[in-house]
């Protein structure tokens, strides 16, 4: 059975990250690894952690479109390789990429097979709460942030899925009924209709 | 939440019956009512078997756009409700209509907002079995009926959803899915969404 791309995604505060590291491997998913040219920390595997590259060869990839998406942050690029992504799908792997709104709908250009979760918590005061509970921003950057969060969801018809993340579990179930659903969809059934024909 | 309409079809032998009998009405499944001109029979219940109707309601039915789909079957007409269907949505139920190919795309139709389930046995081999272990029907019956699945599968690009009837808890575990899934479509949690609107 082919496997999917599943992009998750929902502003700062949503717990996408924290949903993403719980997903079961045993069933199918893979995260997606990002192509970057900072410097490899200590600890740090290529290509399990990233895949470390120069500055030079990242262009290259970037002009021969062989990158779903990219970003520079602190001076260093990071991008999604296409490559990668393309061929765990072929090993039949649900790829995850968690990744910021914008980036999100970037890749929804590039790859339009992708399937795109928007994670929201319950309530505004619940989003303000989460941000405020990090205990690391001022004010200003918390409001700052809910501003973008109000923009972000006004993307949210280029989503074709919203879950609602009041608990770890609720999300993870839902995501998992998201990923069998569109499994189940005609085009990615092919081998299965085609027994049926003459 | 506000419900939806989902059509299970499929060709005979291919267990669609079967299957929506096992629909557990604890997670919001609501059997849709067909509208009849036949005479009841005996323990049947209006409103619960059936909507018991005259010739002459039914066709102004017909014309007035109150049926989804219809058809004639041993000198008595049937057809699916459109209010009926209408008020179960709008108090949240999941209903669900088990009809015959040709007759859901009928509701496709006049119903695009429905979610079609196309419902087939693992293989041809199996379906055949199906067909002959009913042990009611001659050859020629089972030919015909073998003919006119494979007729039925070339539709099934019109259907959402595709879903093999390997075991009826696997199927049960796949429709459940299906309607997760569907019920978090962003058009359908708008009141969500409202809530992050300014």
């Amino acid at each position: 059975m082919d496997g999917l791309l599943v992009i998750i995604s929902g502003p700062s505060g949503s717990g996408k990250g924290t949903v993403v590291r719980e997903l079961d491997p045993e069933k199918g998913y893979a995260l997606s690894i990002s192509v970057t040219t900072r410097q490899p920390r200590v600890g740090e595997v290529h290509g399990r952690d990233y895949f470390f590259t120069s500055e030079e060869n990242f262009h290259k990839m970037r002009a021969e479109n062989a990158l779903l998406e990219h970003a520079v942050y602190v001076n260093n690029y990071y991008g999604t390789p296409r490559g990668y992504v393309e061929e765990q799908i072929a090993n039949g792997k649900v790829v995850v990429l968690e990744i910021e709104v914008y980036g999100a709908l970037q890749v929804r250009e590039k790859f339009p097979q992708a399937v795109l979760i928007f994670l929201l918590p319950p309530t505004i005061d619940e989003l303000e709460s989460r941000l405020r509970g990090r205990g690391t921003e001022d004010l200003v950057t918390i409001d700052a942030r809910l501003k973008k969060a109000m923009e972000e969801v006004s993307t949210i018809d280029q989503y074709h899925y919203l879950v609602i993340n009041d608990s770890i579990a609720t999300a993870l179930e839902k995501i998992d009924a998201i990923v069998l659903a569109e499994r189940l969809k005609p085009k990615r059934c092919q081998k299965e209709i085609q027994k049926f024909s003459n």
